[in-house]
């Protein structure tokens, strides 16, 4: 997606080499909402005709792309899955774990309400950024837990130089990411892959 | 807002008296986009003469709500405090300290980066749910810390059986709650109070 490649370029802030890719000025702490309806409307055109029943992502920062998603999607319920129990999720859930690499590398469990995953349901997978994969398995890990299927995975930005990828892509997983960096470091500034 | 008390009576769930409130079929897990949309709408409307510079919100059952209406505000820019401190958000931040009521009841912080909450900007605070206002005086706090301005508060479900909306009123902001519920449990149901 181009005028995601062009905001990386001019916005996007490296630390270290491939480690850290802050775009925090229109994606996950400021948001652009009118380039968040651009992407949903890129997601639906990559998967349209594909059946979509809901739209799962993982909170904070994929909750908008996926509300936008869902709305490309002729309205989709979205569900979104939560960190750590907290006291106003009762009753049956989902839980899968996911290793943590970007915060404090404590293993975290996410979960969604059974109530809100039916078997047989298609899912479009949706988060904002793809590295160690470690996220959206977890997310699969539900979907099939609930007897769900999954449509495939939407991705804003992926870290091709990470294994994530590589790892959903070998379960059978369509997975399609609106950029693809091939490396980045302070120097050489983001380098895509196409 | 009809079509959201509508929903509250029939969707949600109580537990114990003037305590739980569930909503996740709609609201704060599964989330029913055109619906947030309609919410979006009616918050322009009741806000609308009002120059709204950018919405604020806070991770993560707002940031839906906070999208949707800032698309219906033109396009705003939308952004999202972030609760704890992680690894990816570097430099300089405003800082508030709240206190839980939901969780575990340990005060956590909440932050925004400096670089998107600027002198003189007329901010408008959105939120799911206030109940004793703590998060949204934290909020408040952090646009006052950049020296920019609240505009109002737009909050889908106030629980005003607790002391957060008259606390905040006082202070002289404008609370616009979608939905007052003066007092609920599992026999009697949701009261609203108008």
């Amino acid at each position: 997606m181009k005028e995601l490649k062009e905001r990386i370029l001019r916005e996007g802030k490296i630390r270290g080499h491939n480690e850290v890719l802050k775009v925090d000025s229109f994606l996950n702490h400021q948001m652009d909402v009118a380039f968040l309806q651009a992407v949903g409307q890129e997601f639906r055109r990559r998967f349209d005709g594909c059946q979509v029943d809901r739209v799962l992502t993982i909170e904070a920062s994929g909750i908008a792309v996926a509300a936008f998603t869902a709305q490309a999607f002729d309205q989709a319920p979205v569900l979104f899955a939560k960190k750590h129990k907290t006291k106003n999720i009762a009753g049956d859930v989902f839980l899968s774990q996911v290793e943590s690499f970007t915060q404090d590398k404590r293993p975290y469990n996410i979960f969604v309400s059974k109530e809100f995953l039916h078997p047989g349901e298609r899912v479009l997978l949706i988060d904002d950024f793809l590295a160690n994969g470690s996220a959206l398995e977890g997310l699969i890990d539900l979907v099939h837990q609930a007897g769900a299927q999954v449509v495939g995975a939407g991705i804003v930005i992926e870290k091709a130089f990470q294994p994530g990828g590589e790892r959903i892509r070998a379960k059978g997983v369509r997975v399609e990411s609106l950029a693809r960096i091939a490396s980045m470091s302070e120097e050489t500034g983001v380098v895509f892959c196409d």
